[in-house]
């Protein structure tokens, strides 16, 4: 079903946190249904439900979901830097892997630009293909969001004859 | 997959409320992923959480999916009868079919008997083949939940081969 | 500072429960700060907030304050008859002392009648000489309320030289 | 009541952020019933629950209470500088004013030091004559806080003998 979508963007990171210095992309992690979240540290919805929700992901669908958080700083920049973001990270307990979002020439970075997301939260699925099946954006009903999932986990992973 | 399941056991209800007085069974509902609850008005867990979780699974899930509540009354009969029942449903405003389980030789109704329901909420999902899918007790995860509807729904419709 | 207040109209309760067969009455309880409120057991607001808000209360407060449950039954009556509450205060684990308002000619019963309630839940606050001192209706702030509490359990006890 | 109690400790501050460049002491609160809360913008229950609490003070007492935050970080120091905080309040969309606690020799700064705090959320209350009357560590009942507020609220003003 998701052969005929094209391929999404590649994730543009400038640093990758709690992934013990592996980069993350779309292609290393083929086979597993990727949800992946843009959030800001100090955007209260990412805060109150957008982080808990990818905690809540993460445990329920165990090994054939992964979780990715990409911080999408769009304002208050000089705020949410890399010793923030890494405070912000050890506080709430965020054992999942978070990107930095490559900053662009203006104040959205790169990977939000590319994906068009239209603030924070906003969460993207990805299938086991790798192509994108859906985008969020704003608080999220976990039943809707779980039939979702629960979907794209009940497909088959994809044969890889092109040597993916 | 569901077809070497054996069939579960018909509901014995003695009456039926917001059906129009329509009687429903596994068999009228052939073709639609169900979900019944069996529930007391008077258990609190059903009431802060079962009856909720039933309202938020018909709003989410549409046509696909028929929510049915069963009230399972196997304590306080006597503050449990049908006028209380009643006077709950419009309070709550519960607009999905709600049936009476009859009662049997004991405390147990018998609907709940034969399911070997271990108290309430109880939750049942059958699927589109009218089999039984999943039996949980107690308060659920709506991302799990919302996982198994999800798989329940993509699933196809059985062909009625057999005069279904 | 109640002094100058007219008495409040006398409880009319046909029934006392959680008593140990006492009947309460304003008198019986001078001395203490008294939080009454009326609720229905099938009203989805005293049960969500209504009932816990009382628990709460009783917890805090410990022996200043006395709480005190009204079934003011204005709707549905036949479905909140005397065993249906009892399963509803076992069920819920309400403790406190809960009176049934005594019917009256039409729906409403005699003491939500007497003091004018206009629906459930509806909380009086009685200061420690009996007086009315507030009358609430619909949800409540805990902090507001717990003030409004704090400064009439702060009231000095009434000296009885009135043989009260 | 209060005028037995030492002079709580003047509050060492480097910075008022929301009070229009004015300095707040008790000194300049005196009349006014205080209360402040000892909070750091990547503590998880001081934003979930610390400055949620503040506001609804702020919203239910008006004029006789002064809130105040004060933010006291004692560990991430890099990750909750100025630029951080004034993002931090400016996302949460906090009005009420806000100290930043001198930093001391230690990691804890010197306000948070000279009262003993062990912990954020930590919250004190201030009678109007200025002395510390309560010190909680942790979540807070809003009944409770409620009611400890309405007593002191409830107390005279101090008349201003001393030339204060």
């Amino acid at each position: 079903m998701g052969a005929a979508l094209p391929d999404p963007p590649a994730w543009d990171v400038e640093a990758w946190l709690n992934t013990d210095g592996e980069t993350l992309t779309l292609e290393s992690l083929r086979g597993k249904v990727v949800v992946l979240e843009g959030f800001q540290m100090l955007c209260p919805a990412c805060v109150s439900h957008g982080i808990p929700l990818l905690q809540r992901i993460a445990r329920v669908f165990g090994e054939d979901v992964q979780v990715v958080g990409l911080h999408t700083v769009f304002e208050h920049h000089a705020g949410m830097g890399r010793a923030s973001l890494e405070a912000f990270l050890h506080e709430y307990r965020v054992a999942f892997p978070v990107g930095v979002d490559r900053p662009g020439p203006g104040d959205v970075p790169r990977t939000m630009e590319a994906y068009r997301m239209r603030g924070t939260p906003s969460l993207l699925l990805f299938d086991r293909a790798g192509k994108l099946r859906a985008h969020h954006f704003g608080q999220l009903d976990d039943l809707a969001l779980g039939a979702e999932i629960g979907a794209l986990v009940s497909e088959e992973a994809p044969t890889r004859v092109e040597g993916g």
